[in-house]
């Protein structure tokens, strides 16, 4: 019912951060982009398969020392059906692995509705007598523009399934303040939110005091983050903004608690196409990828310093 | 670039409605669903076999008296990839019938990720040589939590691939006042949004005087939509909310110019499941979604009269 899951694999891994899985086509090493060609094609199936050796790739190489992953769901709905099967595979592949998995899709819709992506995602699925998992995620990142009705049925998830879900609060994008710091009654809609968030998570606190709404906020707004944190004690953050989009780790060092906790940082290209970055060459796109990320950890930890439970 | 394929298939029909395409599995009738679990047992493909079944009735039926339908996106993805595999089919078969198709997504995401799936569900995706189109839809539904730059790669998709979107405003779902209704600036949230949504069009504007980038304005919200007409002169609603969930003909009205042009009435269950309220039996699902179509052109109509351009 909580974010636990991903605290104690925090906490083991010494480690607070996730490895967002964006899979451009053109991040994919050429060798494995020309091999799946060559099997199917310059196709959506050939593309779709090349993430999937990507993937598999970059979680063996990641598992032991990074606690979760976050496959952002456009990149793969953009290769269709094949794509969204290999969006399914990686998820199933990094739970084996040993990986918490943020399922990346910002769903959201009137509450009948959004009952069926708690299903798809966070929950099970009924066909006559049997039940399903269609997409085997640990959580569930969630657009909360529609409100209440439209969320309850993923905080339901939650509980029922031990699950959790990340509602956009305080997104890390250039333009994210031309709604989200709009002030109506005294708070900012960002904050307004963050306190819906809190709300929604007040029945499902897990044990080491954070719920199982967690909260999106980017670590490009600093400021935001420091005053969130402060408003927000039983929310875990999930920030992205790390690295490629300029977020640095003193920037949200005010997410974490002195126990270390508080959140989970979030880097794609700067962890997956470490490799362009090096000059070893992209056969050893995973050894840049695990290199890339001990340095993040290390960047991050020399803030944080020991993270505790 | 614009809506204008869909208004002139509403003229051509003289009928401002779209059907949802929400097959919930307990919607679809027992003999299509007996029929898929013996052939492909009581799996997610059985159920998405026998959505493809239901779905490919509806839009036989409908094809000739209704102009677009929308498939809502949760109610595939929660059949896994099979499930995601009829979306792509029924898009593709309901444009092969003459239909508009408005994929019910909601989607939104910072830039750089949105244009992924603008790229999946308004344009092409290129791999090596060839480009591929994963998703056929002609408009899609956004959420623009985000900003502008999280909706610039959707509208550049609807100038280069002639296509729509609809931006979430006012939905029709009972919280939503929750955050929309909000007021900040002198100007509620869902102004704030529909102000924005005029912005985002205004260079997309289609021969008929409507932007391409329309506005999602629920028909439970009377007051709402009578303001955002006047406010947002170029801009089409896309009107869910009417039927099961408790929106009537008199309280969209205001929606609609004196040609009848203005938005598009959506209804899902009231069509799609009409059999459950008829005595004629499930085997006649399609008549009588065809009947309660009709009923729903009509009711609409006597409201409007008339649709010229």
């Amino acid at each position: 019912m909580s974010l636990d899951l991903l605290i104690e694999k925090i906490v083991k891994t010494q480690n607070p951060s996730v490895v967002g899985l964006d899979p451009a086509v053109d991040l994919i090493p050429g060798f494995i982009r020309k091999k799946s060609y060559a099997k199917h094609g310059e196709t959506l199936k050939g593309a779709a398969r090349a993430v999937w050796e990507f993937n598999k790739g970059l979680i063996d190489a990641l598992c032991e020392i990074v606690p979760a992953v976050k496959p952002q769901s456009a990149f793969y709905e953009a290769l269709g059906v094949e794509g969204v099967k290999t969006l399914c595979k990686t998820c199933e592949y990094a739970k084996k692995r040993g990986m918490y998995v943020i399922l990346d899709g910002k769903r959201g819709d009137v509450g009948s509705t959004a009952s069926w992506y708690a299903s798809a995602y966070l929950g099970t699925v009924k066909i006559g007598e049997n039940e399903y998992e269609p997409f085997p995620a640990d959580a569930l990142t969630v657009n909360a523009y529609l409100g209440s009705d439209g969320v309850k049925p993923f905080i339901e998830a939650c509980g029922k399934y031990d699950r959790g879900v990340f509602v956009l609060v305080k997104t890390s994008n250039p333009s994210s303040g031309e709604l989200q710091d709009k002030t109506a009654d005294g708070r900012a809609v960002y904050e307004i939110m963050g306190d819906m968030c809190a709300e929604w998570g007040k029945n499902i606190i897990g044990k080491y005091g954070y719920s199982g709404a967690g909260a999106v906020v980017g670590a490009t707004y600093p400021e935001q983050i420091a005053r969130l944190r402060k408003r927000l004690p039983n929310t875990f953050f999930l920030i992205p903004g790390y690295g490629a989009q300029g977020g640095k780790a003193e920037d949200l060092a005010a997410a974490f608690g002195k126990d270390g906790l508080g959140g989970v940082v979030n880097s794609s290209r700067g962890i997956i196409a470490a490799y362009k970055n090096e000059r070893r060459g992209e056969r050893d796109y995973a050894g840049a990828a695990y290199r890339s990320a001990v340095h993040m950890r290390d960047d991050i930890m020399k803030r944080i310093h020991k993270i505790t439970i």
